[in-house]
């Protein structure tokens, strides 16, 4: 990776850590380049469903997808924009460890934009995939 | 409500708030008659999306609904199912506060159970719904 | 049924009927009010899937549950508003015969709308639901 | 293309067509491999939405998609499975002409299947795309 993406990566996660929730989540942006993003959480104990083992709960899943996803268009946009709906696809339980999901841009308009994401566990099984509308005609909001 | 009525609710509570996330969130089964379930997860700060204000995090409702929808599957049926896939619609912002969230099975099936859940605040607004179908031939998972 | 609902039906009926799709699919407004319309469609052979005995293919169920919240959308809003998502769950199949639904007005914003339908056999039997977002900022379009 | 890719391809369009809304829509399948099919409808005048110009209906765009990522599915296993859900995006209006959608199996299971498809017009454009789940376990259904 160049300079100049990491300092992609190392802007992009500075704000998208002023989420309260994205700081309990612990999330690290570990690559932006023009046209993805890459975030990764981290594990904690609290994550866990009670059932299956010890899964992780699938309000965790679709909640990683939806903010790479919404970063995704940050990434290229400028600014986050308020998901209109989102939907996610359970392909697999995820086990306690990190997460990590990859956003992209599927189009992006001057009023809605459609973007996606796909979650990975540490062994790079894929996890999720999630696909959602956003309103990129509200301005700086997220 | 009737006292039978209560005793499912506290009976499904105590099953509800053994998965840690579930306790993380605070959750409380409001009702619980045969046809729906009723949950409120109680605010905390590390809800917020440090955006829009002080809004709570989109990965927040989410998991509201699906939880909600999934144990309305479980008073209904015994067990909640896992999720196969669940969809969205965020009609409005939620401040800071309380919210509830209400469940139904849509229809339920030997292999497959659809199930839906509405999420209002404190005020009584509709803040998002949702609708999932559910792995129901995977027998005492959640 | 009062007059002027039939009224607001027949009315309903008339611009929906433009549509060269909607004329294949011989649509009939049942019955509309303030809050909802009922859209009826005619059973072809055409609409057969070709296995699971004679059942409706999905893509005609999916069909009227979109057309059907659009023209709830219409019945309130004046005019039909272009699809930007939806989302279908598929509770069972529906053998040869007309298929009624019903759609209705989720919430109604500026920009965007949310709305949804149900759809029904002739025996009563709810054959699907779906749910979708609505460009409502484009004036005039369906 | 190999013979035997073109086999296969033939193989599966000559199932296709026993579908009568299949043969409707004149549906040709243009490529199959072991990963993806492509299949091509035939633009006829009764697509059209009646409004947006001469824009074609949503509903055949939902139908194209979720057929596509079942024939994905049979392509693979052999048969087509029931959709039990679907959700689609819509990018952009097509306007008159043949259609195209790409599918492919995002994890197949015994009991449930994900499949998605994207939809292109004849200039290459991008016109939807769509995920969903299908029941694998009822076994020779479609």
């Amino acid at each position: 990776m160049t300079g100049s993406v990491s300092d992609r990566a190392a802007a992009l996660e500075q704000r998208l850590r002023r989420g309260p929730f994205h700081t309990w989540l612990d999330l690290r942006v570990v690559a932006a380049d023009e046209a993805t993003v890459r975030i990764r959480a981290t594990w904690r104990p609290e994550w866990e469903n009670g059932t299956e083992g010890r899964a992780t709960h699938g309000g965790i899943i679709a909640t990683l997808l939806d903010l790479t996803a919404d970063w995704a268009i940050a990434n290229v946009a400028g600014d986050p924009a308020p998901t209109l709906d989102f939907s996610v696809q359970y392909l697999r339980a995820a086990g306690p460890g990190d997460l990590e999901a990859v956003g992209r841009v599927i189009k992006s308009g001057r009023s809605i934009t459609f973007a996606e994401a796909e979650l990975y566990d540490t062994a790079g099984r894929q996890i999720a995939v999630g696909r959602g509308s956003y309103a990129s005609f509200v301005a700086g909001s997220a």
